[in-house]
């Protein structure tokens, strides 16, 4: 136990809002309408505050006020914005053990984990703000006009660039902090000059209020629009709904399920004017291991595979559930080392009951299908927990069941054996979109140096980032960093939700032909 | 009459394919399936030439060359594409008489228009070479490793541009040439290094069949996989639907009308893979007469309105066909000075008959609307002709009928008469998404300096494009245009279809991590 822990308070004794934030006030709960309490998956029990459903109305008034807030949004400087950015990480930092205290209650997860989680959070508040102070997402394009050409003049254009509006940013399960109300999604969409509304995971409903707590004191300390920001509760499907299709709304940032996510995307699409829906929605991020290194680092790789897979429960949208590798000898004592390191990892919470259930259910299925063998069965799980488990299959049998080619949201992994390079390269051209490949090598090994120049436009084909010797969980806040991919991966194989150029999400390119010299283009210049 | 259109061909002596080209050859057209002719438009009677009608069986063969070609093309240098651009371009020019009669006979367009044109095309596609050898749009963003950072070190990251896969490409009625077969989605489509496949208009099978043979011509002297290229015929809408839903295909292009454009849209978002679609659907590109400007230009305004809307019949995606301006006596002036120009424009022939129908149609019901006055009534039009008309409405009138924010195809015009520039203000607020806003302002009075200052935010909303002082027709291509806007003026309101950044549209970023220095990451770096 760190320092901060045991300065932590306790986390059912926090005053916490239970209603929404809407144009900077929260709004009461009344017990006349629905709401709902977080259930702490440690110690499966509810925990105090009641928290209000996003209805119709609330997503109405939340819509209107981001409208109301966007034009002087857009007409901030980029300087006001980024030190907005510093200033929401700064409130975040003054709420941090408050935050972490009821983030553990909330999602079982560590208390390390989520001071790091915290630091990750803030240090992306602070990255998009010098990434406006450097303006090179703003970087006009000038071409000057030319009186002179024939047949015609050629006229002045510059491009400039300006916010798409009121952006929906959908909370994730598996970070409530660096992926939820202050996350990666509403730090980029803040920096490009759109308003947030915010509907909070139904999981962590308390570490929402706090963040948006953080949110709200940094919008009044920087003097902007009170619609800048809101936060909606809710547990249903209805109010995130409501907000995917409000007419105000421009643009939607998720992080989640498949189905969930391709459920709101249909919805996006469909409305009158449909709008940009930038979803990441699953992926079983391939470790290749190629002959050469699984001979050369077969204890390692098994090891380092394991810590991987675990990693935070194996909850991260980068957990590497497939392998694919050459069968033979070296596969073989690849995978003791695996079992060896996966037995010694203790059975630990999931991030909710439900998703806990979900696993169990998933790993029963995987275990009793047609042609898979359990490598790793699963060590006796508590009803919130969730343990290790590797399956393998042949080549012919996971190209004939589509089930395998589902992500297992958990620490669930299935090993593809294949006949030689040849098999696991079909394997690869089979696969769905991913957000990232791992390609395991031996750059001293002549085989492996030729298998990786022949699979690399495959794994780039596939994914939106390709590592080499590496694990794919970890993913780094870079301008050089794609997190994101072919379908389902995400849902705009062009965009990524983290890095520097997440901000281009929510940005548009307008030409000023012939702006004359008293006239500034707005905004983003 | 021009030196060229002397020596222009007959075009009805044309021998001209009249099947699909598939995969570098063309198909056979067979009398036991679907066939169809083009219509001469200015003389209404059916070109000789039987076209064959794209199947599911057609659409599916393209869509397998163009996946067979998809690796092999992505692997091409930046340097073998833009040969591959200047090639087709010069291919373009050897077939240019042929080239000109058939687009004339099938379009009624002027002969000088087309050589315009056709300079327009082969301009276009050696631009996007200029671009594929600056390599701007594939620029590497890299970041070095950082093996000492704490806690973790930092890993190397290099982000590389590849393109998205096979594009669908959908000729557009108005520019047989630049917007169709070899146009500007082509030209971006294959510098980006994704094959494609083109639907042709049917109202130019037989430019379209001209055109594919110059490209057919450019892709064996580059000696490209063949499936670099095909080109469907069809006149039906079975064929479009089934290439947007074909699984290879991974991004469209189209530029079309609302409804038909908007019914591809949606079938490309119900794919179980939605791949982006990048429709350009209509626009009304309001022209701003601001008060100064309108005092101190009265007859110059007005005639450079009447000749940018009656170029090319109206037919332009960019045709002003909307006016705002504050009521008083020098409004009237400018319609008087408006009608005396307009009425001078003899009637001629539209691209087609339908589109004719569909314009006179449009004429009568705008003319027939409550609250609306006709200013010009159209002149008395033959069969397949359009001539120029004017509507006037109270801006009550605009905000109360739907209809009236609709573009009409063709040289018709609605002036919104405004009580003030409050309430041109609030018009504008209640636009739809346009491809251009013009602003007519006079710099030297402090009125419309005021007045401009206040609405550039608003027209920057609302708009791809914002111009000052000039009119919308005439897209330059450069770097720094837009040609794209807010939904419905297109589908994917951050994307451009003429000018440089159109390449970007095709691509997608992949982040290597840790590449090893023997390997380098394919294509596009």
């Amino acid at each position: 136990m760190t320092a901060q822990t045991s300065a932590l308070p306790d986390p059912e004794t926090l005053a916490l809002e239970g209603g929404h934030s809407i144009g900077g006030k929260w709004t009461a709960v009344s017990d006349r309408e629905a709401t709902f309490r977080a259930m702490a998956p440690a110690r499966q029990h509810l925990l105090p505050t009641v928290f209000a459903e996003a209805n119709d109305v609330d997503v109405e008034r939340a819509g209107r006020t981001a409208a109301d807030a966007a034009r002087p949004f857009a007409a901030t400087t980029r300087d006001q914005r980024a030190a907005f950015l510093d200033r929401i990480a700064e409130e975040l930092e003054a709420r941090g053990p408050g935050l972490t205290a009821c983030a553990h209650a909330e999602t079982a997860l560590p208390v390390a984990r989520l001071e790091g989680e915290r630091g990750r959070t803030t240090g992306q508040l602070r990255f998009f703000a010098a990434r406006l102070r450097d303006g090179l997402d703003f970087s006009p394009v000038h071409v000057p006009g030319d009186a002179a050409r024939a047949p015609l003049p050629r006229p002045d254009l510059r491009v400039a660039y300006r916010p798409l509006g009121p952006v929906a940013v959908f909370g994730a399960s598996n970070f409530p902090l660096a992926f939820s109300v202050a996350g990666g999604d509403t730090a980029s969409a803040l920096a490009a000059g759109c308003p947030v509304i915010v509907k909070a995971h139904p999981a962590h409903p308390g570490t929402s209020a706090l963040t948006a707590d953080a949110v709200m004191a940094a919008v009044r300390a920087c003097g902007l629009p009170p619609g800048v920001f809101s936060l909606l509760q809710g547990r249903g499907f209805s109010g995130g709904q409501a907000l995917v299709t409000h007419p105000a709304v421009q643009a939607v940032g998720f992080t989640g399920s498949l189905r969930g996510g391709r459920a709101l995307f249909d919805l996006a699409m469909s409305r009158p004017q449909p709008i940009p829906f930038y979803g990441e929605l699953g992926s079983c991020n391939p470790v290749i291991l190629l002959p050469g290194a699984l001979s050369a680092r077969t204890e390692d790789l098994a090891r380092q595979w394991a810590a991987s897979l675990t990693q935070g429960v194996g909850q991260f949208c980068t957990n590497p559930g497939l392998v694919l590798a050459v069968a033979g000898p070296d596969l073989e004592q690849f995978l003791q080392h695996a079992c060896t390191a996966l037995s010694a990892v203790p059975p630990a919470p999931m991030l909710t009951g439900w998703i806990a259930r979900a696993y169990q259910d998933a790993v029963t299925e995987l275990g009793a299908l047609p042609g898979v063998s359990t490598v790793l069965p699963p060590a006796r799980m508590a009803p919130a927990e969730g343990t290790p488990a590797i399956f393998r299959v042949s080549s012919d049998v996971w190209r004939q069941t589509h089930r395998l080619h589902a992500e297992t949201f958990g620490p669930a992994a299935i090993v593809i054996t294949c006949t030689d390079l040849a098999d696991l390269t079909a394997v690869m051209d089979g696969l769905e979109g991913q957000l990232t490949v791992s390609l395991q090598l031996d750059p001293d090994a002549a085989q492996d140096r030729a298998a990786a120049t022949a699979l690399l436009p495959l794994c780039s084909e596939k994914a939106g980032r390709v590592l080499f010797n590496g694990m794919p969980t970890g993913v780094e806040v870079s301008p050089a960093m794609v997190h994101g991919g072919p379908y389902p991966a995400s849902t705009a194989a062009a965009s990524t939700s983290v890095g520097g150029l997440a901000i281009r999400r929510f940005l548009r390119p307008v030409s000023y032909q012939d702006c004359p010299a008293f006239l500034t283009p707005p905004g983003q210049i």
